[in-house]
């Protein structure tokens, strides 16, 4: 077999596997334009959907427009609670438990702070060194503002790509307040497992709190089954919500009353348009809510949600996982031999929906892609490009040529142009 | 004169001042339907400005359609300090002052926890009951995280419409680390005096914090000439900057470094993207940020900003207190004989863009309004009806008629109708 057969070999394969692919019909439903680039980034920010623009314009001009102050009673006051109701069928939560609202961190800092004081007299917050930079930054901060030797221990990735549950177990005990992580680790992709380690969180009293930010949409989550006492996530990413689209938060049901938002803002407040002088929380999660919620942002997002149940979340699951060995496949034979280093766990069952991949110029390399191949993964640094594929719209002819483009930049050196050079995307 | 020659005057006044109004021009730029209603809500949402309208298209289509995640590369990422310089020009702060940022409470709670963690040893936050309730909730919410016997002291407006200084300056002493008022009333929409307020906290060793909700664009503020500390407000009322539309915060030059924001989100870090383990704040007020901004929301808000600052806020208020004296005028003649009292200072100075009638039957009265007659004030509990004039497309033709719908729905008792039913619009 020369060089040439082998790569007409694995594009045929992944046009057959296109061929076959059950939720094809969906790429559809998004913008992709013709001459556009090769989308590899839908954990940064998903594709749009063809929907959300009509609901932008609707909302813009029918609503806002239209309708002006009269939108608040015609649908926008319980847009966070009728959104959420949405993610619940995606998350395996009940009504009135998720909730949209502000940013993840914003979401992470109140269901924190309200963890912790439930927990008096825990001082520790477990994490691990795979969470994403921003959620150990807010739980930190947390630590700091309530004092009282409140910190955070952090359990360590031993390869940099997954987490032992056996370190976490250890790092957990019974001045263990909070367990906060990132379900799928923005970077290595590895997928903790919810269920076992929720459990062995509440086997020393201690509540947990699940970023699934990279896996809502994409692999299946179910807080209720799984015990999760809070969670929080963002709507960007695999649900195809839009460039900082509001984030959402998720409070159980058994707990909802006995938490309490430091943030205690008008649209937390039971009867909020009664403009009364005192505080009183509202009787569900609402209570976690804040302030005015972006309608815009908010409304555009619903399209992404509504197009991921339409799919159903175990179909994009079967679908990420066959994209994930496909590509897999393609980096044992067209860059392991290159030197590129495979930096997401092995076992499919324990990454979501992204694989990243080391090379010492992986930042000329992202560049390269991206300005000679317009092929858009993300860099993250020092060394890491990571692909994400999203289910309703990435082919498994995508990743076939973009695994070819790398190669190509591999072996005509086109990276050496970009040596040096800062990231094109953030 | 009979009634019917009065009411002809009046309308004939209202059309010869319209006449002369040099910012006649600026309604062409909002979206008003010929049938739609007789809009005097200014102060919850403001109408839709057309080229927010061309904006969001542009946004969803252009941006995150076509640029994708590059979009987070050309322009988003710097959109809440780039539009916060935008908001500088017309309150009076100076570029890095001022932040686009989360909710208007979200940004108080930040900001109030700073200035208390600053002043630390001092345990009171000094408001007054004229003070949005949101603000009250976040201020005693404040107080109860930090614990330590903080509490909120609230001056009492004695006629329920405007706070005595000599009350404000008796609450504020030396266990004062924090007075945070509304600089317009939301009720009464009296005006405090900024710079008079912040001399007295000053002089006891406060910090103060100003909510410019009510005020932003349509009253002249000059942040940094007062020696005001802190602000935050919302761009959704005057600003015209849509539903929900993401609010803003000011923290003065000179307090930025000694300052730490509670919600250590990434946003908020030194270079972001660097994803490094530990935090380290941003140097400027940038460290306020906190998540990802809701980028379609912030987009959309920029139209009605540009559009204030083009007006100007001197004239915007020139106009706004020739509205208010001639709504006065028609309260004067329509409305007192028939027992509608008025809840806003007699003194234009005094006052913002919004007068407050008071009546029994204030809430169907409100209804009637809506739905009778296409006039579309807020209904404020328990017995308020506030009018917002907003300068750039409210007319005095506009309130001529609203006042006398008014007076229409009291001599026909049309209020009847509606007695014992909800407010329709929040």
């Amino acid at each position: 077999m020369t060089p040439t057969e082998g790569l007409d070999g694995l594009r045929a394969e992944a046009r057959a596997r296109d061929g076959e692919d059950p939720l094809a019909r969906y790429r559809a439903e998004f913008v992709v334009a013709d001459a556009g680039p090769l989308y590899l980034d839908g954990n940064s920010l998903g594709r749009l959907p063809k929907r959300a623009e009509a609901i932008a314009a609707r909302t813009v001009r029918d609503e806002w427009g239209s309708r002006l102050v009269r939108g608040w009673n015609e649908g926008w006051v319980d847009a966070p609670r009728r959104v959420g109701d949405k993610l619940g069928r995606l998350l395996g939560a009940g009504p009135g438990e998720i909730l949209v609202s502000d940013s993840t961190s914003v979401n992470l800092f109140k269901l924190a702070v309200a963890a912790l004081k439930a927990r008096e007299g825990r001082t520790a917050i477990v994490t691990d060194d795979l969470n994403f930079p921003s959620d150990l930054y807010v739980l930190g901060g947390v630590a700091r503002l309530l004092g009282g030797g409140r910190r955070v221990v952090v359990a360590k990735a031993r390869d940099g790509i997954s987490v032992d549950p056996a370190d976490l177990a250890e790092a957990i005990g019974p001045d263990t307040a909070l367990v906060s992580l990132s379900h799928v680790a923005y970077k290595s992709g590895f997928l903790h497992d919810v269920k076992a380690v929720t459990e062995i969180a509440h086997a020393a009293g201690a509540l947990v709190l699940w970023d699934v930010s990279h896996s809502a949409g994409v692999v299946p989550v179910d807080l209720e089954a799984s015990g999760a006492d809070l969670a929080v996530g963002c709507t960007y990413k695999y649900l195809n919500g839009g460039p900082g689209a509001p984030a959402f938060l998720y409070v159980r049901r058994a707990l909802q009353s006995a938490l309490e938002n430091p943030i205690t803002g008008w649209f937390g407040r039971e009867a909020p348009f009664s403009f009364a002088p005192e505080f009183a929380p509202a009787a569900g999660a609402e209570r976690f809510l804040v302030g005015t919620p972006p309608v815009l942002s908010l409304a555009a997002a619903e399209a992404g949600i509504d197009l991921t149940l339409e799919a159903g979340v175990e179909a994009s699951r079967e679908k990420s996982v066959a994209l994930g060995k496909f590509l897999e496949g393609l980096w044992e034979k067209l860059l392991e031999p290159r030197g590129v280093t495979l930096r997401s766990p092995r076992e499919a069952a324990r990454r979501g929906s992204h694989l990243s991949f080391g090379h010492p110029e992986g930042l000329a390399i992202d560049r390269a892609l991206i300005e000679e191949l317009n092929v858009i993964p993300d860099f993250r640094p020092p060394d890491v490009i990571r692909f994400g594929f999203a289910p309703l719209y990435t082919r498994f002819e995508d990743l076939y040529e973009a695994m070819d483009g790398f190669r190509r930049i591999l072996d005509e050196e086109l990276w050496r142009r970009y040596a040096g050079a800062g990231p094109a995307v953030t």
